[in-house]
């Protein structure tokens, strides 16, 4: 079959012929694969950064979002049958520690992650165990579908809170702050607030249902928050930048009392005055990571083939598989949203 | 100053002239009413039922639900100024037993009720302690101001869980079904069922967002709602109507694990088989009254002066005080949703 | 292999002789029974009453509370190996459905429970799903294992709500709400009331912790309750008796704003004024089954081996196998709390 | 009246006499205070750190935890009368921002503290609003009451999540600290686990009811906890300390979704590796200040008049009003617990 991959150490990827995987273990299912969509994860993995140097062994199938149709079941799965349209959850958890046998499965203490740890899904066909599946209703495009698992990022963020007339700010218009900027809207939130530096990402957020997006190189943020919110603050605040001063200035531009989900990773450790940004404000902070397997999909499922959000502004490039490079380079260009490849 | 009383036992009201109320204590405020609405309990009062002839203490000015600017404050008043346009809650808490003390004064033990314990609004002047008292801020119309509270019980029973992505049924579209259905809408469920008998009602349920209208009469509710929703059943149901069938089908509809809120008030005892409508389904029921002072409110005054709930259709008819006895045979004859009264 | 076996429709029990389970599916697991202990559901098929009569279907083992040692599993089993000690879930998920999919099996709209809808575990061995199987750890006797599957159904009651400093009422101690009793004051409860008639379980309440326990027969228990807390009632009621008056005085007792767990299971159904005992009030009902798996067992895991519950004032009889009619005589005659049969 | 006084600024305190608080407002209340006890905020006062030069204007009564009684009150007064026994918030709530408004008082946007922004208690009269006073019922020595203040900083912060079942880290074992460990075995914790460099305070916690008191210069405390934890690491950790290492060591040994109670203040920035510690453990962090008004108070109540928590192993010192500066002294070389003041 054909698959992207990471042939050797450094920039770039290939594409070859491997071998469909054969053998089954009895929770295993075989997947012939219809969409993928490339990820921050994988440009790493492209330009081959410190963090990919680290975890990646190649040579390795990369690509971990994707939807596909099951086409061969190990003797134990009782789950999905052959034909089922299928996405996955790209966190595989080990489904033993204490986390995922209390319906934590998200922060398994030792997962195991697609394309990452293990060969990944930009290929005709992938092998994955039972446990991180789920079946795909009538009424999702193959689009839409191959982009839950970091639409699930988005909910998983932004509905740990009842957002219905709560003030949100959004801190990063990257593609999972632009698809939380429509759950946030399709929740009910009073005022959407977005910030953001690049032209092409606020065009989207606009699209997106933004009410407000601020450019921190234009604006104090936290005076321009406070004055849009009666001088209160933002009821919830989603840190999607990984920006040491976005994060600062959106804990400040949080009321009393207010919550806050991080889900932005951070290029190395944060240094903020936690007394009067956090303790004395009285604030609750989310760490966030992956999406609750599955309630988080069960949201996302609900939400697509009802309409209640709309994915189509973030999805700017479809393209087929060979032109993965294409879809690359249009993301380090900043010129992109979600880019989906056709696999099939 | 001009009022419309309950003069006698019996049915009927009577516009008078009434002495403007003097005497402020230390807490009190007196407000200029400009608008006020009319709800099912003053139809009750104007009827007389037995619940009037038991509660009702004739001669009393009726109403509860109103809009009107602060005129005049007690000494030891400091949350509200002179020229403040307000709205207020209806049940006065007493704000001494436990329930008032640990932040759940709309459960207060003592509580004592505007237009029913007490004069009510239908009036150019009322007198209210400050606790009930909540600003109006720019952008939200005295029509929608003025409905504030009814539309607060919507709020207070939709937004006991999060509903983004649930399906969801509602019982009843009188007028507080009706707010609870664009509630929902706003809150992004994915499908909101709507109960009805009425024709009129069922078109004002289409237009508060409804997906779907079900006619007890003419489908069968519980076959309909599970079709609707893969066979599972709704994750939240409100019931509204405070029919014995209707809680009975509701609860039936109702997903395992799914959450119930009741506010529709039944003609007597309810009787039915818990254990399997309940128990075994691991269902969740929440008795809702009145508004959390005032976090309901809050939530209200965001939905309202962004936008993101139109009352529009529900408010049927806005009616000079003198018409008052329009509205009241308008929604006698079931053809009104909320009917407003100009009272300045 | 020996086993306790309901041979035909009627009353009584047979030990008799049957085959050691041989085939194990993929996902399978045999276990060799340790110890069981005798639930009121093996009561009702011992008395063959009307549920019995629609749900069995002789010849059939019976039991469904055990703990044993696991010494096979089928080839997809990767969770629990030979030699694990282990307890199990009696409700056994279809793993396929909204609820099982979304981290509530306990609720699985598709069960199977041990015992009942299939063979059971008074037997020498019994086979299971991978899936129902919790491991045991050091430092808990194999009789108090052998009863986590009541004292779960106690903690599942007990803990939808933190009780720390709350006052608590108890209607009805049988065994699960004699384990609720001592699970309310691990839990920092302020008063534990709990209402019994019958002298055995009056003596077993105060060992496990009541603070207070109340005769129907002899006071009103409404005024009781409301003397015992200031006249405000309880914060929240756990209903473990199932009987409609407990049920309405309990609702009764309960201060506005409470919460109220529903486990007892009633006789028919329940006709009661919901409006003034539950709507007015701001009551919450939970209603109750099973065991959330497996964050449930694991709190149980927790204060068991920490002793933090004592369960021994409840374990009244530990017999041979083979003495398993004392131990259903002497529960019938309500004379015992948890009777435990030694298998091995 | 004798008050103990912050006559200038330096180090010390002064007893000397000043006029009793006269006028009464239409919603104060005068106060007998009976018993006061000392902070660790008085002791910045008396030594006159940084913090104190900037936020103190002597010349000033200093002190802010007591009992007392009412023996005069405003007009507008109804909660309480002369004569009732009282425990007093020390932060005094605004009642107008978005937070008094809406049920979260403690996290006043405009909050004025006693004995800090304002004269303080250790006097033999204090004048202050009706909103912050909560009766103590029968049951409760005077001692205890005069520490509820500090005691429901401990509820406050142990109450954010249900303990029950749960292994617990506390960091540092001051007053609060240890009245933390109290009501985590009070609340049912499987393993309290205490961080702490004194003897002193190792010896209170022991009586206090910690499980394990790690000494972080003797043992590697993310070792240790993981040990004692299954390898786990504990649920819930509560940061006491304020030490920078202590918060990182903390937030290491939490399992992975694990929750986080921040009260201590640390001495400046904090500067950690927020990825890997918070936002891929999924872990929440909650900001901790004062205590609910008043549910948290109502808790405290509880917990001391049924005997739940007994606090009598922290209350070190009794003293004569005189013998302040013993109080200070002790405090001040690290061996006491909480000292307490008879004022009358």
């Amino acid at each position: 079959m054909k698959a992207i991959v990471k042939e050797n150490p450094g920039t770039g990827f290939t594409v070859r012929n491997v071998p469909v995987p054969e053998e089954l273990s009895a929770n295993e299912v075989l997947i012939r694969v219809k969409r993928a969509s490339i990820c921050g994860t994988d440009l790493h993995i492209y330009e081959w950064n410190n963090w990919a140097e680290q975890k990646i062994h190649p040579p390795q199938i990369v690509g971990h979002e994707f939807t596909g149709e099951v086409v061969k079941v190990g003797q134990g799965v009782t789950r999905v049958s052959v034909g089922d349209v299928v996405v996955s959850e790209t966190h595989i958890p080990c489904q033993k520690c204490l986390q995922c046998k209390t319906g934590r499965m998200h922060i398994c203490k030792d997962m195991n992650i697609l394309g990452v740890d293990r060969d990944g899904v930009f290929a005709e066909y992938v092998k994955v165990p039972e446990v991180v599946l789920w079946k795909v209703p009538d009424g999702i495009s193959p689009e839409f579908a191959s982009i839950m698992e970091p639409f699930g990022n988005a909910i998983h963020t932004a509905l740990v809170t009842d957002l219905t007339g709560k003030n949100v700010l959004i801190t990063g218009a990257g593609p999972i702050g632009l698809m939380a900027t429509a759950v946030a809207r399709s929740a009910g939130a009073a005022k959407v607030i977005v910030t953001e530096l690049k032209e092409f990402r606020k065009e989207l957020a606009k699209k997106m249902g933004a009410d407000v997006i601020l450019d921190p190189r234009e604006v104090d943020i936290v005076h321009e928050v406070k004055r849009l919110t009666d001088g209160d603050g933002v009821d919830f605040f989603m840190e999607m930048s990984g920006n040491l001063n976005a994060f600062k200035q959106g804990l400040e531009s949080t009321t009393n009392g207010g919550e806050v989900s991080l889900l932005g990773v951070f290029s190395g450790n944060v240094d903020f005055d936690i007394n009067s940004l956090v303790i004395f404000k009285g604030l609750t902070l989310y760490g966030i990571t992956g999406r609750r397997m599955f309630e988080t999909w069960q949201v996302a499922t609900e939400l697509l083939r009802n309409k209640r959000v709309d994915l189509s502004p973030v999805v700017t490039h479809v393209l087929k598989m060979d032109e993965w490079e294409k879809g690359v380079k249009s993301m380090l260009d900043g010129i992109a949203g979600k880019v989906i490849l056709e696999i099939e």
